[in-house]
């Protein structure tokens, strides 16, 4: 993509509304513009980010055995009757009206339509076990939505929901997501912590939550510091065999969020204890028969008898994602996207727009470098055209100079190092071409 | 995907509520089940088309040099105002009010606010011209939703806006619009029939639907016929180029829908007059100045003055689009997808599960064809799994059984044509084979 075309709004100051750094950046880099309180637009380039991480939550989803469906954003609120939640949901659900007078809702999350999808179309324990999710837009009617994406009120979640026949095979399933979260953080460049939480209003007594720690962390973290320091990433794991093992491993140390936390506990460990701050960007939950009963979720056993089915849901915050990142990659200069989730790999600078050599090197990278560059084509002073590279964050920068071009060497800098590097053409290339 | 594990609810009979063949064969193959009046929920092999169908239409906007964006569903009516049309637009508008008793909505199409994201972010000629395009969710609160998801309430477009800086640029946006629709429905298999329309309440003076030919069309079209004998799909085109030549050759011939229709012209054609049915996929407008004059979005021009920008905007619906392609592609058995949208390009079939020699050969084979293949490794009976496989309509059928394999053989039907064609298991898995 050519800067000259692309519709990027960046900002030189900070916004005064934005009171966090992954809003102020957000804005600042043009990824998203508010459209209303808590609801935003996402701009081209923080549509990629979107995307890509989009793209590595479905894999990892899919690679767990889920099947991926879409469940409409609007529902009607007789289902959420049927559960006994439409009432206790109160002023956090965008109720809504329709021409015939039916009362509908804006979905904040999916428990009671899956329940009814799976209800009306499985009949036989020979269908389970299953684990269907969806990525969809949810809307929570926050009192007062704040920190740009990170709590907005119309947001992007994944959020999968199994099927089981039994608690021992319900237990399979929760383990498999349980995995797939740990590896789908992983790769975007983030460490995940599993913490034991409460499972509050969706039911059940089995639940975890994701946290990512980061400095400006929406809550106070309390870690063992050995699962601070322990990569497990590289780990093969196989999804047809046991995973309890790598589960109970992965929990064995002690890990909570601030409402659980225990300072009897804490002072045993000593300076084992870590404490930090974390942003929930993932929570599952196992819940049993709690809505499949109130629904009549049921299939037909082994021995022809009826069984209310076992279930479980598991969500992740997509949207938020794309500001929790940030929150854990930035410095004073801007945004430091790991490259999985980079809107491009590569930017691409031109010191001298005009210039013949300059022009002629940049078009050949330029088509090199295929959809992963953005190239800064514009006529602009070298000062702006690295200022503006390093607030977007791209995690390489190729800079072309008429000194170095003349000599067929081009200058590579790591944003998140800042090392730069003198490649010649060729060889930048060989190492960035698509 | 194994058919065993797949959740893939199809139905022998055919359900009472659906009225036309795409309603009907949708529900059959389990592709959607309605939550709500004209609300739907995507299963697995629906979205599966929906997302390829998704993916063509973004592919060919980015080759038309326009840029994607995602505005959210919930807009506020304050916007709305500003156009003039919060009032005009009646009913079929969902209307909402949120906790803190502001009014909002559930976008039917987004003038309103890509013009304001426009305004706010853009200043110059120089930033034109410029086409912005999102892939999202619309509701338009009908009152009588029928036919399945070609006349849903919730459904899925793709809808750009074109900003020029005066009425020749404008001219040109279209024009690489209209183009793009063309390539769009061709790779899809769909031949689309532009014709010359009405603007209606998105007002402007230029306009065109796109049709395709289909019996169970919902309106009547009348074309010239060598427009349905003229195959354009071979031509290069190139976007840098001029482009009204080619458009010129596509609207010089006499098509129109119902409402614009004019018994002495066609009286003139004779022979050369088809009548037919026509289901809309897409429509396109230039409107001019009308929203960029009543929201105030001016950029500066040349000389320093202030400029409306001259926009047009640009339809596609995408999740009306797989009802329009079953319409066009069935026949008494089930659907007949075109390659390009198919859920998988591949049905494998076990004939007899449980038979070493077929259970290996399919293994083999299933792993071979990746992605695109969908095994019934059901212990079902072969009548079933044909006409399973038939109604799901998958492009190629690869058939596995005893008597085929003691030599090495399995079969391969077309779907679309019904041959059979032996051929050598090495043989399947070249021509198959990811």
């Amino acid at each position: 993509m050519r800067l000259s075309a692309y519709f990027l709004p960046t900002l030189k100051e900070n916004p005064a509304e934005a009171q966090i750094v992954s809003h102020r950046l957000m804005l600042r880099a043009g990824m998203v513009r508010q459209s209303a309180a808590g609801i935003y637009t996402w701009l081209p380039l923080g549509l990629r980010v979107l995307k890509k991480i989009e793209q590595i939550v479905r894999e990892e989803q899919d690679r767990a055995g889920a099947q991926e469906l879409l469940m409409p954003t609007i529902q009607s609120a007789d289902l959420w009757r049927e559960s006994g939640r439409y009432d206790d949901y109160g002023k956090e659900m965008l109720r809504i009206t329709d021409r015939h007078d039916r009362e509908m809702l804006f979905g904040p999350t999916n428990e009671e339509l899956i329940t009814a999808i799976f209800r009306d179309n499985a009949k036989s324990y020979r269908e389970l076990p299953k684990i269907l999710y969806h990525i969809q837009w949810k809307f929570r009617d926050e009192v007062r939505p704040r920190f740009g994406v990170m709590r907005g009120r119309e947001f992007l979640m994944k959020d999968a929901y199994s099927f089981d026949i039994d608690a021992a095979s319900a237990r399979r399933s929760y383990n498999r997501m349980f995995i797939s979260y740990m590896r789908t953080f992983a790769r975007m460049g983030l460490k995940a912590i599993p913490m034991r939480a409460d499972t509050g209003p969706i039911g059940g007594d089995l639940s975890h939550e994701f946290h990512i720690l980061a400095e400006t962390g929406e809550s106070a973290v309390f870690v063992h510091r050995d699962f601070i320091e322990t990569d497990w990433q590289d780990r093969d794991v196989d999804y047809s065999g046991d995973l309890q093992p790598l589960v109970d491993e992965l929990t064995s140390k002690y890990a909570v969020a601030e409402e659980k936390h225990d300072p009897a506990m804490e002072a045993e460990l000593g300076d084992k204890l870590v404490t930090a701050r974390g942003i929930e960007v993932g929570h599952i939950f196992n819940f049993g028969t709690k809505y499949s009963k109130a629904m009549g979720a049921v299939v037909s056993g082994p021995g022809g008898e009826s069984v209310p089915v076992e279930m479980g849901s598991y969500g992740i915050g997509v949207s938020r994602l794309v500001g929790a990142l940030i929150e854990a990659y930035h410095d004073d200069n801007g945004i430091i996207w790991p490259e999985a989730v980079a809107p491009f790999k590569i930017g691409l600078i031109n010191l001298k727009k005009g210039d013949a050599a300059c022009d002629a090197a940049c078009e050949t990278l330029y088509k090199a470098f295929g959809a992963e560059v953005l190239y800064d084509d514009r006529d602009e002073r070298a000062g702006a055209k690295f200022a503006n590279m390093d607030l977007i964050g791209l995690p390489w920068q190729v800079i072309v100079g008429p000194k170095g071009i003349a000599n067929g060497i081009v200058e590579v800098k790591d944003r998140r190092t800042g090392e730069r590097q003198e490649l010649a053409l060729d060889a930048a290339i060989q190492r960035f071409g698509a």
